[in-house]
Parts: structure tokens; sequence; C-alpha cells
């Protein structure tokens, strides 16, 4: 089973992809994508879109992983995510991908065991858990964490 | 000057290619888009994307025109609207069209000239300005309603 995580965002996100054998993981790639600030919107959903699908087709997942988003009261942010998981959910409907999505808590619960654990303490047991030789940034790691979220529920 | 106006909606959208000839406004074409409540997003999205895609590759309009989505304080919809909108501002940048947006006090005040007028106003005003044959319906009437407001704004 070998799935995609991703981070979204619409400046910054990140990726990454797992691989469950047995009961260790192993991660084939990540990465994140950084979009100038000033770029029009339509611009970055582009790269987005086209940064990931070449990600997926280069290592096939069988499933795309994404962060449930919650946001209390920001309506802006979450149009402005909406878009960007918008781009994403087509993305994988056009490859045929089913999508899974997993609240922050889950995520934290599954990678360090404490759902309200810090960012760096998820970066810190993705890297470990993952056998990486560098310290993901912090959206790569994100994109890793809920994509070993999903392969540890899929486990149990 | 050739442009589609593009009512937003996941379940109910509408949309329509109007053209203007010197002072006269005409319609090419309307329609709505009803999906089924059911589908998952990624399918909602996908069929929304590839209509309206079908339609631009037809009619060759030179912008896209949707209405400002504004949502005093509703996340959960901002969210799911945002997704359709993510999908058109990337139709629409992958097809090298610029996205023009308005809010709905612009487009009643553009189409019948009163910022407060109710949604059976804009739908007459809109049929009568474009002599339709038939009244188009509310989603329809949108988006020509957002796409004259445009072609008016551009007039003047």
């Amino acid at each position: 089973m070998r799935v995609i995580g991703i981070d979204l965002g619409l400046l910054q996100s990140g990726y990454g992809i797992v691989e469950r054998n047995g009961r260790d993981f192993s991660c084939l790639c990540w990465g994140e994508i950084h979009l100038p600030k000033k770029a029009p919107v339509g611009q970055k959903l582009c790269v987005f879109y086209e940064q990931i699908e070449a990600i997926i087709k280069k290592y096939h997942p069988h499933e795309v992983i994404i962060e449930e988003i919650y946001l209390a009261n920001n309506v802006k942010t979450a149009l402005a995510l909406g878009q960007v998981r918008g781009v994403v959910v087509f993305l994988a409907e056009r490859c045929g991908l089913p999508v899974f999505s997993y609240s922050p808590l889950k995520v934290k619960q599954a990678v360090v065991g404490y759902g309200l654990a810090h960012k760096e303490q998820v970066k810190n047991m993705v890297q470990r858990l993952l056998n990486l030789k560098e310290t993901p940034g912090q959206h790569a790691a994100d994109a890793l964490g809920v994509a070993l979220c999903h392969l540890q529920h899929l486990r149990l």
C-alpha cells in the first residue's frame, strides 16, 4: 500500500509518498512547494496542481491523504484553503484515487501518541518512523504525518 | 468581447455566454448544472469542471466572470464553495483566461439599477436585456447577471 500525504496551503504546501511494507513504513520522497506571495491565485493553483500531478504520475500512490481543514471562524482562510482543497480533490478524482482526511488531533495521536503534541515533536517522530536522513520541513512533515496516520489506521 | 459568467455552487450552478456588440448584449447560450446530492465531492468537482471546460472550448470566451463569495460567518459553506471556486480559477488559468469577480450588490446595481433588488427582478431584467425567449433558471440568471455586470463596467 502506497499513499501520498499532502499538507494543503496556498503559499506553502508539502507532500510525501509513504509505503507500508508489513510492519514497516518507508518514505519514497518528500518535498515542499513554495509559491511567490504575489502570484495570482490561478497561477498558484496551477503550479500546485502540476507539481502534485507529476509526483502522482511518478510514484503511482493508491490513495490521497489530506488533513481535515479546521478553522474556527475564519471565513477568508476557509475560502482560500477550500480552493486548494478543491484542486487536490479534483486531481485525485481525475487520477481515480480515493481521498481520505484526518483531523490534526488524529495525526498527532497516530504519530506522537499524544493529540496535543508540538509541531517539533511531530517532525522528529516522522523523521524517526521513516528513517529519514534529513529532518523534513514543517509542511513536508505534516504531509508525511497524515500519510502515516492513514497507514496506521489501516493496520488497525 | 465575449465572456462566460458562472454562478458557483456545489449542487447547483449556472453559466452563460454573453457577447457585447457595440451597445447591445447578446446571449449565445445559458444553462444550469445540477449534480446528485449524494455524489462524492471529487466527482461533483470533476463533472462541473468538464461541463464548464466544454462550454469554454465551444464558445471561446475571452474572460471568466464570477460572483464574489460573501459568507458572513459560515466557515463550512466557505470551504465548500472555495473548492468549487478553486476548480474554476484553475480551469481559467489552464485556458489562459483572466478571472474577474463582482459582489452580488454590484451585479444587482448593474442589472436592475438597485443593489437590494430581488432575485425575481434580476431574472426578469436579464431576460429583457438579453432578449431571451425563455426565462432562465435562477442559477443561469445569476451567471448571466454577473457577465452583464462585467460588460457594463467595461463600457463605462
